[in-house]
This record gives C-alpha cells, structure tokens and sequence, in this order.
C-alpha cells in the first residue's frame, strides 16, 4: 500500500500559517512525524496561495526533502506551480497529484510528464465534470491511462484516482467507487488507485468511522494507494488489518510489527 | 443484514451453567438483550450435554421463545436433537444449523428439512474435511445448494457458510474465503450467506479488531449474515456502516439510526 501523507496542505489553517510566516521549523516537523508514521510520500499543496504558489511549492519542497528521504507528493491543479516544485525536487521521483481529462491540465501537463520516469496522479474527471458511475469512471480512466502510455508514461507509474463522491447524496456511491476500483485494477494490469477517502462520509455523523470502513472496503477491491493522515494511528492500523486479511502481507509480519508499534491501542 | 445472536451457546461457561442449574431467567435475559441489539435470530446450543442436548436444546427454545418473537437459529451437529427443537418451536420459522456434506448429517437431516419452509444454515464441508481455498468452498456450495433444492429447499431458505479459516496459518485464508462468498452469491441468484467470523483472527494479536475488518470486507464482497454476538457494540455498528457504504441503506436511515442509539459511541 502506497501510504501518500496529507498534513502539509495549505487549506489547514496551521499550514498556512506556517508557509504564509516562512515557519520552516513546523513545516519540516511534520514531515518527519508523517516519514516516521509510515508514509511513502510527503504531499505539499500551496494551493490557496494562487499567486505565490509555484515559489511557496518550491519552498515546501525544499523544507521537506531537508529531513527525509521520503519523495513529495507535489499536489496542485496548477501545472506552472507543479512544474517549479519539480525542477526542485531531488532524489526518488516523486509523484505528480494531479493530471485530469480538463483541457487545461492536460494540455500543460502532458509535455511535463512525457518521457520521463515520474508517478502521476490521474483523476476521473474531465471538463464535463465529476464521475457518478462506476462506468463514467472506467470511460475516464481508459481515455487518461491509454492516453498517458501513448505519451510514454509507464502503467506503473500511474494511480488513478476515482475520485469519492458523499454516500449522503446518493447511496449508490460508495458502491460505484469501489467498484470502479476493482474493474480499473483488474482491468490494466500494473496500474495503481489511490484515493482520498473523506468525501465518503461528508454530511453523516462519526465521519473517522465511516473513512475507516470504507477504506477496508476499497482495500478489499484492490485499492493500492491512499492519501491519508499518517499520523491518525487508527487509519494506519485498519489499512495494515485489511492488507493482512486481502493477502498482502506474508505471515502476517507487517500486521504484527504494527500491533508492537501500539498501532491498536485506542 | 441477517444478524444471528451467538450467546446462547454453551461451550460458554455461564451459558452452560445456566442450562445445568436449571436457571431459566438468566437464558431469558441473554435472549432478550439480543433481541433488544437487534438480532434477527436467537442461536441456541447446547452442544456440550451429549446425553442430554436434545432435551435442553427443547428447554432452551421455549425459554428464548417465552421472550422473544424472533425465531431460534437451532444449533447442533446432531440432527436428532435438532428434530426435538424444532417439534417445540413455534412462530416463524426458524433457522437450522447446520447441514453439511457429511454424510450422517446430510442423511439424517435432509428428511427433516425436505419440502419444508425450514431455513437452513449449510456448511461448505464434507467428509473429506474443510475447503481451504475458494474453488473448493464452490465445489461444496454448488452440491449443496444443488441437493437441498432437488429436495424441495428453496434458494431463499439456503445460508452457504464457506467455513472462515484463521489467517495465521495462511495468508491466503482471508482472500479464499471472500472470493467463495462473492462467487456464491453472484452464481446462485436468491442464496444467502452467513458465518461466524472469529476463526480468521485465531492466533494473532486484536482479535476483536481484526473480526471486524474481516466482516467489512465480507459484506463488500456479499455476504448478508453474521453469526456475532450482538451486544457487541462496536460489532454491529461496523455492519452498519458497511451496508450504508454498499448501497443495502437507503438514504443511510439505518446508520443514522444505529448512530441516534449510540452504536458509535465507544
């Protein structure tokens, strides 16, 4: 499971805060509670900063990368401002959150990705908007990995993202999802999804409960990448349960490791 | 969701001591309070008291029926015990468990249930032993759904339990049993599944923790019932939440509900 951690996003406040008053000491902090939680990417997004974005990236990326290994996760709708963050970015390749059907990002992310070795995030969405059903879904996903391979970019570097709609709107789509999950994943051998999880559970109560359930679930359909709070140890720990129980985990070792590291003392 | 109340069974100490001493009222107290958590049915067992199971299965049934309307899950391996409960129960039908591919159960048994309105609990098991992968619990299922029916069982009356295995012993036992609850339930239109779950955590750490992801992850693949203990709070609102996320809750009415009863409260 690709474990991509969340917390550097300007839209929290202290975030913001911290990119708008040049606090690299809070920055970097979390990046090395999220590394030491398990996360295989650090998400950055300055997104609310539309202006000074692509230098705000620029300077995340920097602060992160000064304190762990770990590669960005470069996340913005804007391809100038992913393009500065990468020409920054050093060593394992990160990974590019995101590209979409919408002209605009395709047209000027395309020649950024072209050829090279970087991981996309590909979401099933176009100008004509958000995805409904699981086939709506897998009409997108086809078009953007078939049109990210004629571009040179390898399947397997490639997560697409269903995107998660609220189960509160229509019951039908927490099943849509998952099962756009399993049809992309059985579908293109190699691909990966990777998914943020919380829109499941806007407008109902206990919405911690319900992400953590509906991740099992999407687990269960073959669900490889997750964008996530490392630092929530019960989230970490459902997802080291249901990779245990899915079969990913030989004798159970990871699972085990987890319950010594207290990931199950609530 | 069929939810089968499991406490009344008495390989559990107080369990047995109650049907030992006679103690009607505690039998009662237990029967109701699963009532009251909502279970659909009340499991009775007396499977210990070799001699005597058949007498206290009977005690047992009218003890639970003398509080409750929901009908009996009339549990044992000895299915003339089984005929004596069932000459004493009454009201809506109830659910025997279980039938099986062995063949003393499956010659003593069938009689009884043939042409009948009886439901019925029937294990993935034969002679030959317990299936381990999912082509083998299929191969099961289909003899057995194919000869209760020839005999006058309908689908709909049908519980395939494809036998949980524990994950320690393989890590392939948890993906087995999901994939034969999928196939079961998608080859044969009307069926039901059910099981007991807690053998899938046996031998490892959390086990309550890794019963309940393992039921999320059934119910996303299909299966709709559960042999659990219902006073198990936190249990029954994971069941919960996972059928609003497949789509069997609509406009979450039943999440809400178990929410308004404090089923999330932990």
């Amino acid at each position: 499971m690709y474990i991509v951690g969340e917390l550097i996003n300007a839209s929290r406040e202290k975030i913001a805060t911290a990119i708008g008053g040049g606090d690299s000491t809070y920055i970097r902090e979390v990046a090395t509670d999220q590394d030491k939680a398990g996360a295989d990417f650090i998400d950055v997004n300055a997104g609310i900063f539309v202006d000074q974005e692509a230098d705000y990236l620029q300077w995340l990326v920097e602060n992160v990368q000064s304190v762990t290994d770990k590669p960005c996760c470069i996340d913005s709708a804007n391809p100038k401002a992913i393009e500065a963050a990468l020409a920054v970015h050093q060593g394992p390749t990160p990974l590019v959150n995101s590209i979409s059907l919408e002209k605009y990002r395709w047209d000027n992310l395309l020649p950024v990705l072209s050829g090279t070795d970087l991981r996309v995030v590909a979401l099933c969405m176009s100008d004509d908007g958000m995805p409904e059903t699981a086939d709506e879904r897998l009409k997108n996903a086809d078009k953007l990995i078939n049109g990210l391979v004629r571009n040179g970019i390898r399947v397997e570097n490639i997560f697409v993202d269903p995107l998660v709609q609220p189960l509160a709107t229509n019951s039908t789509y927490g099943m849509e999802f998952i099962n756009a999950i399993e049809r992309i994943m059985t579908g293109f051998p190699g691909i990966h999804t990777a998914c943020g999880l919380s829109n499941i559970s806007y407008g109902l109560p206990e919405r911690k409960f319900l992400n953590q359930t509906f991740v099992i679930m999407a687990i269960t359909k073959g669900l490889d990448g997750a964008i996530i709070d490392p630092l929530d140890r019960r989230m970490m720990g459902v997802i080291r349960a249901a990779e245990a129980l899915c079969g990913r985990d030989e004798y159970c070792m990871d699972y085990l490791k987890a319950f010594r590291a207290g990931l199950f003392k609530f």
